[in-house]
């Protein structure tokens, strides 16, 4: 998918909500767990509820691995079920050598027909740039994550004071474009997505951490947003795990609708 | 497995030889591709010839991902197939959120009983703290890397000129011990690998790029070695493709032996 597609869906829905699909065998509704593949069952009634509302899908791919050769089965299956005008990303943080990284890249662009991927970037530019040779598919680079952990090395200073976020934001502009190139922003500093976004002002960015990891989905927008929108706002558990019941796909729709009405005045406010 | 059960075997065979499995369907021989399951096929034959030389086997994730649900079958059966005295490293290069990592460790550690996985530190201690959490279980965590990228990330040095590959592992010795935590170490730096030494006197190294990446052996042992070896050095390509015909294990074989038979003279003279 291209960056323009991309804007057009979210101008077409008003949105800029990205669903989060980490189906855990042990939280989804137990009714589901008779199917035959209960947690295919579950990603797919999500999807169908919520496809109104939501830009891109978000499978985790631990979820799906944990569960060995079955769980990969399962993966591709919600892969292709996703209706191909959403936006889809394998959230994997691979990251490996050249030679590898093009494997990885193959198994989600190819093979899966992902349209992104996240990166981590600790091994530098021949680690990344193997994901960036694919035509219309993005590289969605960890920069400034949300966990505690982000404070152990994300924020270290060089000797000019830049942070390694930084050095990642700004080397890495180096190897791709805003039209191929996202990054991975945590939503629980407030302030500092502003910071990125001068640092990098036309690439999309990836907001974890809106709603039950505790940012503000208006902080975001303020500080984020671009010309182009410029951001995806993920949120995962607070959709799909909305209710345990037989009636957990229309709760899911219901809290997406709910972010969707929000992102749409935020969207009217800020662009 | 402990440190003293790995140190005991690199005593007994006289290696720290680490075989890298990457198996990739263009390169295997071709005879292969009539079996109904040519990559552990492969791997079966590479394994069998080579038990006897070396203490870890490290099948790269990517090259069976690549293959999608298949691919993980087949990675499943091969590391069921490796001898249980043998160390294994799922070489996967995972980081993520806590809830997550936890998942990706669960995979490789209870569904297919991996030793230890390969770990990016770039997003903290909560995404390597959940694999340290494995009794006998370990983590590899990626220090210094030897592909050109690493170079644009792990030496930037901070205020006090500390390179981050230094604070990754002074870091991280906050979370694990040299019981259940190892370190990605480049071979392409002789020298760097000394001073990682003083940084991690009793952790256990991982260096991959002996052979085809270009890193001296007796280099590594130099300046790598400690009191319990502390060295597993890597080659895959170097043994897995000594040759492309009918006798491809015999030719891993014999390059495996050579590599041992330096490794003993080695700890010979450093251990």
């Amino acid at each position: 998918m291209t960056r323009s597609e991309l804007f057009s869906q979210i101008q077409q829905k008003s949105s800029f909500l990205c669903v989060g699909l980490d189906p855990d065998l042990e939280k989804i509704p137990r009714h589901l767990l008779s199917e035959p593949d209960p947690i295919f069952s579950f990603c797919k009634a999500i999807i169908e509820e919520t496809a109104d509302f939501a830009v891109a899908y978000k499978p985790n791919i631990a979820f799906f691995e944990a569960l060995g050769a079955k769980g990969w089965e399962t993966l591709a299956k919600v892969a292709e079920f996703i209706p191909k005008d959403i936006f889809t990303i394998a959230d994997a943080k691979r990251g490996d050598i050249g030679n590898t990284s093009k494997l990885y890249a193959k198994a989600f662009f190819e093979s899966m027909n992902f349209d992104s991927v996240t990166v981590a970037p600790y091994m530098g530019k021949d680690s990344v740039s193997p994901f960036l040779e694919f035509d219309n598919k993005w590289v969605i680079l960890l920069a400034l994550t949300s966990n505690p952990g982000s404070m152990d090395f994300q924020l270290i200073e060089d000797k000019a004071g830049k942070p390694l976020y930084q050095s990642v934001l700004e080397k890495s502009q180096e190897w791709g474009s805003p039209e191929n190139l996202m990054y991975v922003v945590g939503a629980t500093r407030g302030e500092l997505i502003g910071k990125v976004r001068v640092l990098a002002p036309d690439h999309f960015f990836l907001v974890p951490g809106v709603g039950v990891q505790g940012g503000s989905l208006s902080e975001v927008a303020q500080f984020g947003m671009n010309s182009s929108c410029g951001l995806l706002v993920n949120s995962s558990r607070g959709i799909i795990y909305a209710s345990s019941e037989k009636d957990f796909a229309q709760a899911a729709r219901r809290e997406a609708e709910k972010l969707q009405l929000e992102m749409k005045d935020l969207l009217e406010k800020y662009l």
